[in-house]
């Protein structure tokens, strides 16, 4: 069963975290919700909870086939984590599928992985993306090599079906 | 493309309702959000907002393959109109697929749709499934004939399982 980090911080966007991460454990596969500490409450931009499972400075990131990163204001905070930068960084060098939804990228930028890449996102951080080498689009999503990346909550549908047909194909 | 009714008003428990929805429109079924009054704003019991799209005092239920009934407040006010009651008895008579998570039964009870059924929900309403002559267990999910249920929201995955599997058998 493959396994999969699913990163959280306060301020998260409540859907672009919960459906990616339920719709996985639909799929069978095992989701490890992720966090500066581990068995904390954390709450969404709308007020929807979470308490986390795992903290990112203890797991093993090598066991994991994929990472989820929210959006909302929450990838503002993840993207101050020196870990959170190594574990994106170690999982996108080792092919494993990263997916980054609305400003989930701001956490690839400092990560530093998105130089030529194709990305959608936000349109509010497109300058970002472009900085950082990449190559906008304003699409529901984007799917290039391992990183896929959806635009906004209502996108979810196109940007899951994409992040686990790619997750299947590893 | 089989069509399908989701049920909103306030109060409605934000993943109990986005979920399926996004779910559905990911399987590809052409999903329709529909309250009292249609191109309306309706927020969740943590704040999620959705518009509605349809007035079910004007849609054709026959049209439709299934219904949604989200958990949350939602469905203490949904049983208070008529014409929510005569679709979802309607569908159930035409043994279109039939979901409800959470409080969502109290709809199907004033419906008079649950008379002998097997209904899981969240464990609070268990005495009122009861009273209106089901049988109730304390399960993530179960289907009895048309109708699928689900307890809570973090059973979502194996109640949106269910529920997608029996509207493709349809």
């Amino acid at each position: 069963m493959k396994k999969i980090i699913a990163l959280v911080e306060d301020q998260f966007d409540d859907l672009e975290f919960w459906y990616p991460v339920l719709r996985l454990k639909e799929e069978n596969f095992e989701v490890h919700i992720t966090a500066e500490k581990e068995n904390q409450r954390y709450v969404g931009k709308y007020g929807v909870p979470v308490v986390s499972e795992y903290s990112f400075d203890k797991i093993d990131f090598d066991e994991y086939s994929g990472i989820l990163i929210p959006g909302g204001w929450a990838p503002d905070k993840l993207r101050r984590y020196e870990n959170v930068l190594k574990i994106v960084k170690g999982l996108y060098e080792q092919n494993k599928i990263i997916g980054q939804i609305c400003h989930g990228p701001w956490v690839s930028i400092s990560a530093g992985i998105l130089n030529g890449k194709k990305v959608t996102s936000t349109p509010g951080i497109k300058d970002d993306i472009k900085n950082a080498g990449g190559e906008w689009f304003d699409k529901p999503f984007v799917l290039d090599g391992n990183i896929v990346s959806g635009r906004r909550p209502m996108d979810l549908p196109f940007y899951m079906r994409e992040y686990i047909k790619k997750l299947k194909s590893i």
